[in-house]
């Protein structure tokens, strides 16, 4: 008889993964960027120039480096997070990270016990709720708008008494929204989160696919030029190169980097990744991301008309500022959650609303889609396909 | 006034991270691999053809494919375990891992609860060590001599009542010891975890690096010729080509993996790395891991010469059959820990064998010392003066 070591789980485990299936004809969900846009070319180029002169380090843990990572790639980082956020940001102060996924964990092991609260975006990233719920925390949603993270609304739940033990911010193209917080509230949002003495964590992971409009300086920047301290600073190559790369990073004072390395129990982030992505980004970041954002941009601009044209005014969102996916909100009552099953039966994946919500309540007549990988016909007929199916629910 | 995060820092945390420094000449620690081995070239030109075949994948996470892993991976190492270890698995049966660390995360979240018990060998992988203390597992010894896990004795503990949650074992090239499991115990343990339902992890990391004789076949494999289900098994390919790769792996029954795979939160793992091993390792592995073998095994003649020249009946060893580390054992009441500082003036690192044991108190006459990555006249003059060291001891 067959021993089944299932009978030996403990007990509080999540269900099991489901097993993979092919993703549908419209797949709206994930991350995934635009494939004809993978400088895969530069990539091997790249792979070739820096492993014949580094190849043997390989043969060590953190490339005998380290366990920040690789430096030459942190000081990439560091560059780019001057020139692109105004950020002044020290190469021992940038820890390389196995995905910003991991960039997340540690931040949440760092500073959350069970029971502890957190304060996000009313709408803000699915797998940072996920990770929060699993961790037994308590999720407050602030208001977020087209000028993105409503601090009016901040203030109030801290002054009704919410005591956070960090506030997570997307403040450059927000997920799901892509809207851009403004410098105004970014200085407004520091100055609340020293008064009450609660930590920023700023995840910058999409501001690199920012359109139409300078950069503002991270949060982390304008708190630098005042006292200082306040601000966790999270970034990715995942979405300005490519997302199965899983390089992501973190950029903080060296005594909160000292403790989140004592967490980083993998030894290291993969060195060949980090490797290649320094000797690539080196010289052709900056260009690679300008063709990228226009490519997107364009992506965008065929989602906007699609829902425009097949939705009208059924569903409304604030255009994008950047970045792979758009945020529709439907009339009261109308539930995204229901809307999946017809919607999958004519091809057509999408996030429902619920899942990227502090409330899943006030999320249930929103959803995301995104429009990085799918080609401009795909985004068309799928979104008419998901037209399709809302016309099944009303 | 600048804010400090540290403050806000939940209570129970490790002890932050000292602040990196160069190894010292004599470097023997850590997982390390012999430099001129790294077959950078063969990974370079697998970039170069896996990237212009493959490329745009990247742009979609788990490049497109399931979340187990890059397909011809998991193929390649089911066709490495059937002609190398005995083992039949199924591509559906491996779990790609962000390193074999991951794995063990992995497997001791879906057993382990604190107050749990687990056995090992009484000399084990360290990095093992440090995670069961921090899950509060209780940890228990078993004997391991030149045979490998001695059966005898894990009988007898079970019989006394010791209750595990699983048997973590090293069976083939043992770390530290260096020793391999008969075929004889394999089946002998495979016969108590069937009788007292506990399931066995065996952790084969460092299997590909047997030098001298043929490999026995894995306990998992000896297990699925008969009932099954027993045995979660692990390997790497960490030892066989590079340690600063992060690329380990899971074989499991698929139930197994599904509970793992929700478990595994990181967006997969590095797409890059995968596929470079998987295109380099489809026509090369064989011929790369016996060419590396041949070098390591000529480093560890080095150092056991230099051991038996240099510290001669002070310190003894069963000669490793392969791998990269020899176990030595000294007189009753000496203290590998305090022979650390010593030995670090004199520029020598070795690893206490306190952290490699199961009993801190039995291993404190033991230490390791790792041979993979220097020379041999590195080995020769760091083995002397860590004699020297060892003198001024006694």
């Amino acid at each position: 008889m067959t021993f089944d070591i299932a009978q030996r789980f403990r007990p509080d485990l999540p269900p099991p993964e489901a097993p993979w299936t092919d993703p549908p004809r419209y797949s709206f969900v994930g991350g995934h960027n635009d494939p004809g846009s993978v400088p895969f070319a530069g990539l091997a180029e790249a792979a070739t120039s820096v492993l014949r002169r580094e190849g043997e380090r390989l043969a060590t843990y953190n490339l005998g480096g380290s366990p920040l990572g690789y430096r030459p790639l942190r000081e990439l980082v560091s560059r780019n997070l001057a020139a692109r956020a105004g950020l002044n940001a020290a190469a021992e102060q940038v820890l390389i990270t196995s995905g910003s996924l991991q960039a997340l964990d540690l931040v949440n092991t760092i500073l959350l016990e069970p029971g502890d609260t957190v304060i996000v975006e009313q709408a803000t990233y699915g797998g940072m709720i996920s990770r929060l719920q699993a961790l037994g925390v308590t999720i407050v949603g602030v208001d977020v708008d087209r000028d993105g993270l409503d601090t009016d609304h901040l203030g109030r739940l801290l002054d009704r008494g919410v005591r956070p033990k960090f506030i997570y911010t997307i403040p450059t193209v927000q997920n799901p929204t892509g809207t851009v917080m403004t410098v105004e509230r970014r200085l407004r949002l520091l100055e609340l989160a020293r008064d009450y003495g609660v930590p920023i964590f700023e995840d910058d992971c999409y501001a690199d696919l920012l359109w139409g409009q300078p950069r503002p300086p991270s949060i982390r920047a304008l708190d630098e030029e005042g006292t200082g301290g306040q601000v966790i600073y999270c970034g990715s190559f995942s979405k300005s190169i490519a997302p199965a790369l899983r390089v992501g990073y973190l950029v903080a004072d060296e005594s909160v980097l000292a403790q989140m390395s004592a967490l980083k129990t993998d030894a290291g982030t993969g060195a060949l990744e980090q490797l290649v992505l320094a000797e690539y980004g080196a010289s052709h970041f900056d260009g690679h991301v300008e063709q990228l954002v226009s490519v997107l941009h364009a992506k965008c601009a065929v989602m906007a008309e699609a829902v425009s044209t097949e939705l009208g005014s059924t569903a409304t969102f604030d255009s994008p500022q950047g970045g792979i996916f758009i945020w529709l909100t439907f009339p009261e009552g109308f539930d995204t959650g229901a809307l999946a099953g017809p919607a999958r039966a004519a091809g057509v994946e999408f996030n429902p609303g619920a899942g990227w919500s502090a409330d899943p309540v006030w999320g249930a007549r929103r959803l995301r889609l995104c429009f990085g990988q799918p080609s401009h016909d795909v985004i068309r007929e799928g979104v008419a396909a998901l037209a399709d199916a809302v016309k099944t629910m009303t």
